[in-house]
This record gives structure tokens, C-alpha cells and sequence, in this order.
């Protein structure tokens, strides 16, 4: 028997993002945001969610283009500070001594600490309520070598990203391998076959 | 120094929904995404994307309301089904011997043996390309009582929800708590006022 707890933005846990984007006089600006994932796969598109009123969101209006930086676990501190300060009276990555870049196929900047970025262009825009969509296709995906297995795939448990729970406002890191997509369900299949 | 690996619909690790709908037979079908999360605060909105061939979607084209299942990781195979056939023609969650009843208030069916359902109401819908985007309002949140904290919370550990990696095409669970959102990174602020 379940229980109703009420509504809200709540499924858990989320990937941590961190956008990045230029301003209008070429400042590195981050914000930190839960709210996105992929959204379609030809084009292989990128979805995060972000108030109007966010610095970001101004930036975006003008240059169109983003990263989404993946960071590691050990800048867990750094990733929530980022959602904590705005960029417009704050110079978020060098407060926290870390590295920004151009990013070398699209107009933003990139934090070179963090083990995974995806270059994107916006094409599309959702107003929703509280929160407008930005869609943005990805041109390209920069990694860190010592995250990249023999293949060149990056491996979650190198890259160790950070996951985020809205309802608990918690951290967490990515756990053990449980099984493999298109494959651990074939089980049911037989079943089906020897019926 | 960061290498190009190309591009694609990358991101890791994404949380696994399950969708389930009604047909117009009121059967009930239940198809696993990974492309998907929390795209609004107010209102509460989640989105997935489904191919539009999908048999999900021609049910939502008639019922616009909806469920996100979340699966244990002991349901990683049965979540992998869902993925692998057509509801057009298997009864994917009586194949696995899982119980399907009425979401109490929203005309989809949901698992009951899945730790947590988001009853859900499409408000829009976003074409992308290979992937529509169906967008949600959470009308309410259910959760087994056994995955609650003492302030009726549900706890990330004990839900042990299934993560998924789709550049590697692996499941894995959650892993530790590493911070807490909106502290952790005010150890920056605090050097930022000392100076």
C-alpha cells in the first residue's frame, strides 16, 4: 500500500550540470542545475531547466551557445557553491581556483578540472512556469584521458560524477554495476519463448 | 588536455523511469526511459522522451496522463524488459509476475512493487527529432511506507533506484552521501568575506 506525499519536483537522483556561458563582455559565468538530462538522440539533445531571472539565461539570450561541465565527486563543494552566488557581482570558477577555457567548437567557457563537457547550441526554448527549458544540441564531447577506458568510453566509476536528491537536498556518488541495458532483461524473453 | 570523443545523447549516470499508460483497451503498458528528469518547481513538471512509434505514446495521445515508476535495483532485469518489447503485444509486467493496479488519481497504472510512482498529467509536448518530448505536471507523489525517514521522506538508500549509463549501456545503484546542497559550497562564500 503506498502512501501520497504530497507533489513537487521530486525523482531522485539527478545528474549534476554545470553550465557554462560568456556574458556580454566575455566573462566565464557557472551555474549549477538538477533539473535536465538528455531529451532526444538524433539529434543527440540536452535539456536543463533555469529561471529567467538567472544571469545564465542573459548570457544564453545573446550567445545561444553552453557547455554542460560533468564534475567530479571531489568538487562536490565547488558544484554547490556554483548554485549558491550569482555571476553577475561574482567570479565563480576563480573563487574556487579552478580553470576556465574557451571550449574549442562553441562560443562558452569550460571548466578543465572537471572530467567531462559537453558542447552544445541551443535550438530550442520551453517556458514552463516557475522555470523555462533550454534545449540544446550537443556538437561535441570533450573527456579527460584517465577516465576513458581502452575503447576511448568514458567509465562512470573514473569520471565519478555527482548526483543530486531534490527532496533530501543531498549528494551522493555513483554506486556498483548491477547489470547491462539490452541484455540483463533478455531473461523474461526466454520465459516467454520456452512458454 | 581534453580529447574530442565525438558526440551523441551522452550524459551519465540518468535515472530510469518507467512509464506507464493505458491503451485504449485499458490494458496496461509499462515502457522503460532514460531520457528524462524534473524540468519545472512550480508547477512540478517532469518530462520524458518517447519515439513516436512508440506504443506509450499513441496511449498518451488518448489518455494524456501518465506514471513514472521507480524501480529497486533488485527490478534491474524486469526494468530492462520494459525496454526491450512492445506492450503492443507482450503483457510486459505479467510476464515478470509484477503487480499493475490503478494510480489513485491519474488514469495510468502503475507497479506496485516499485518503491516510488509519480502520478503525472502531459501538459505539452516538445518534437525533437528522433524523440518527442512529453512533458508532465506531478499531480502527487506516492512512496511504500518502508522507504520513508521519520518525517515521512523517502530516503535515496532505501529506495535504491537504478541508474543508467548509456554511453557503456550499464545499470548501476547509488552510491554514498557526499554533501549537502546549499552547504556545502558556502565554505567559498565565507573565504570570499574574509578577504
Amino acid at each position: 500500500m503506498k502512501k501520497l506525499i504530497g507533489t513537487g519536483p521530486v525523482l531522485s537522483p539527478l545528474p549534476l550540470l554545470v553550465i557554462g556561458t560568456y556574458d556580454n563582455e566575455e566573462r566565464a559565468n557557472v551555474m549549477t542545475a538538477a533539473w535536465g538530462g538528455i531529451c532526444c538522440s538524433t539529434p543527440p539533445c540536452v535539456a536543463f531547466s533555469v529561471r529567467e531571472t538567472r544571469y545564465t539565461y542573459e548570457n544564453l539570450l545573446q550567445t545561444e551557445e553552453f557547455t554542460i561541465n560533468i564534475p567530479s565527486s571531489s568538487f562536490v563543494n565547488e558544484a554547490d557553491y556554483f548554485g549558491i552566488v550569482s555571476g553577475r557581482n561574482t567570479d565563480k570558477p576563480t573563487t574556487c581556483g579552478l580553470t576556465v577555457k574557451p571550449a574549442p567548437d562553441v562560443h562558452a567557457p569550460m571548466i578543465e578540472e572537471f572530467p567531462l563537457v559537453l558542447e552544445c547550441r541551443m535550438i530550442k526554448t520551453v517556458p514552463l512556469g516557475s522555470h523555462l527549458q533550454v534545449i540544446g544540441e550537443i556538437a561535441g564531447i570533450l573527456a579527460d584521458e584517465d577516465i576513458l577506458d581502452e575503447n576511448g568510453e568514458p567509465v562512470p566509476g573514473l569520471m565519478d560524477p555527482i548526483l543530486y536528491d531534490p527532496r533530501g537536498k543531498k549528494y551522493y556518488r555513483i554506486g556498483e554495476e548491477i547489470g547491462e541495458a539490452f541484455t540483463s532483461g533478455k531473461k523474461f524473453q526466454t520465459v516467454v519463448y520456452q512458454l
